[in-house]
């Protein structure tokens, strides 16, 4: 399973920078690869200064060797060594008009001391982060989600989309950091898993079927908005509100988020972490949009998350 | 001491606002008052776009009440009241030839269920943090810190100043956050620390005594620099690098920074806590400057922090 889905991620990848340099249609990703002191690597791509991408990140990591501290509290187990693949990518596009997206899809394994795997599971998402909200933009990105979770169990949508709006709440500033998506982790087999009678019937299998669905979506889900949206006119107020709004992104993932302080407390490679925040960010003291702006109008979805399909 | 040290503080908020007003020649501090729904409040005064300051805040509050779980685990004791009061300012000038710089000076008392004070310390610091070093300026920062603590205990400076390196240190980036000045807590009187033999001679009027010399010493520390380095011409790669190295500023405060992060999780005033955000902030990916230019020179003193009196 674990080279499966790691030849899957990589192929994806080259899949996805490709649909997004034919998006963009001005540069190039530039790629680097890494290689982790402790066992694994990386393979980063990061875009900069693009037509329609002002900064963004497309990358592939595959790490392994003895479980760190703070992975052996967090999953409440003792020494052990483990595996973890996965592929993230963020995206802040030049207009505010054309919203952030970001998406990441993982597999982990641990291993007993014979080499054993004694547990296994997939995680990921994807995620919409608009500045302006087009509301048929909303409903695109989360059909299309939907679509994907629907061929495999018809609970998957609500569930994930639900898991999405929870993780990403900035909660000190009580908002959503975007408008939600997908949230899955811990996706485990019959065997390994007493969640509920829906986890009992799938196999490693069907969430490896499952997770690619959610991988081969992404294109769909946000390249039609990119295109949509990327030949729209703005003024600099509106490029001040999404780089106030950038802000908000960067508090999320430097406070909250589970994944790059992770990154950041074991070791990680800083920059292909930290490739998830915006070029340009601005900081105004106590801002509030106008009564009635399209800024509040956005405000307003993003303190009170919604159904979109 | 409680009554007395926030007299104090009410009366330095007036004099920096002052004197860094006049300073900037231009505008002038907002104010607003906020109270705190579980007990006190506070006096937020920012300055934004000024000629000198493009942002910054110098804010006192004063809070009361039970002991929030999170400020128990912290101590270490069960349920309690508590006062707590400071002055916390961050200063973000427009030039990048203009060092930020930070301060705070803060009292704490828990009290017993009779009312009684159980426990009450001191504690705070001041640091610069400069995008061009200017050795001549690192140097008078910490001679005004070490003759403000000289006063007191010749052990102080050293002690202060090693501490503030330590705490200041953007672990994931291997470097500090600027070139240091004073950090302190934890300031006890003789019944209350075993610390050491120099804790055991001095009273809670002591430490009044030293924090309060350290609050009058920060006008001296850090306006001449300003005002010897307000004028100098810059150009706009100066400027990328100050945006840029404001950026390790946000990650210190949002990551590693137990102020912001308590303040951010027992429900503070988010825009009084996160005033200390600077106003332009760029993230460019991998970004190492030029061998031999004054970007990588003071790289070099922030990896090996140094010892400038």
């Amino acid at each position: 399973m674990k080279n499966k889905f790691y030849q899957y991620i990589q192929n994806l990848q080259d899949r996805i920078c490709k649909g997004l340099e034919e998006t963009d249609g001005s540069t190039k990703f530039r790629e680097d690869i890494w290689e982790r002191p402790e066992g694994g690597g990386g393979r980063t791509r990061v875009i900069e200064n693009g037509a329609v991408f002002e900064k963004g990140g497309v990358n592939i990591s595959a790490v392994h060797g003895k479980l760190p501290d703070s992975m052996q509290k967090l999953f409440n187990v003792g020494e052990a060594d483990f595996f973890a693949c996965g592929l993230s990518l963020v995206l802040h596009p030049k207009s505010p008009m054309v919203p952030t997206v970001h998406a990441n899809w993982r597999y982990f394994e641990m291993y007993d001391d014979k080499g054993n795997v004694i547990q296994q599971w997939f995680g990921g998402g994807q995620d919409l982060t608009p500045y302006y909200l087009f509301e048929e933009d909303a409903t695109h990105f989360h059909q299309t989600c939907k679509t994907a979770c629907d061929k495999h169990n018809s609970e998957f949508y609500p569930k994930y989309k639900k898991q999405c709006d929870t993780y990403f709440w900035n909660a000190h500033r009580n908002e959503a950091r975007g408008i939600g998506g997908l949230f899955f982790d811990y996706c485990k087999a019959t065997d390994d898993s007493s969640d509920s009678e829906q986890a009992k019937q799938i196999s490693m299998e069907n969430w490896f079927n499952f997770v690619t669905e959610v991988g081969n979506s992404f294109l769909e889900a946000y390249v039609p908005i990119v295109e949509k949206r990327k030949n729209l006119l703005y003024s600099d107020a509106n490029r001040t509100w999404q780089e106030i709004r950038r802000g908000r992104y960067v508090e999320f993932n430097l406070v909250h988020d589970k994944g790059t302080l992770f990154g950041l407390k074991t070791n990680g490679r800083i920059e292909s972490i930290l490739m998830s925040l915006p070029p340009h960010v601005q900081w105004v003291y106590d801002h509030h949009p106008e009564k009635g702006s399209e800024e509040e109008k956005l405000i307003k979805v993003l303190e009170k998350p919604i159904d979109w399909v």
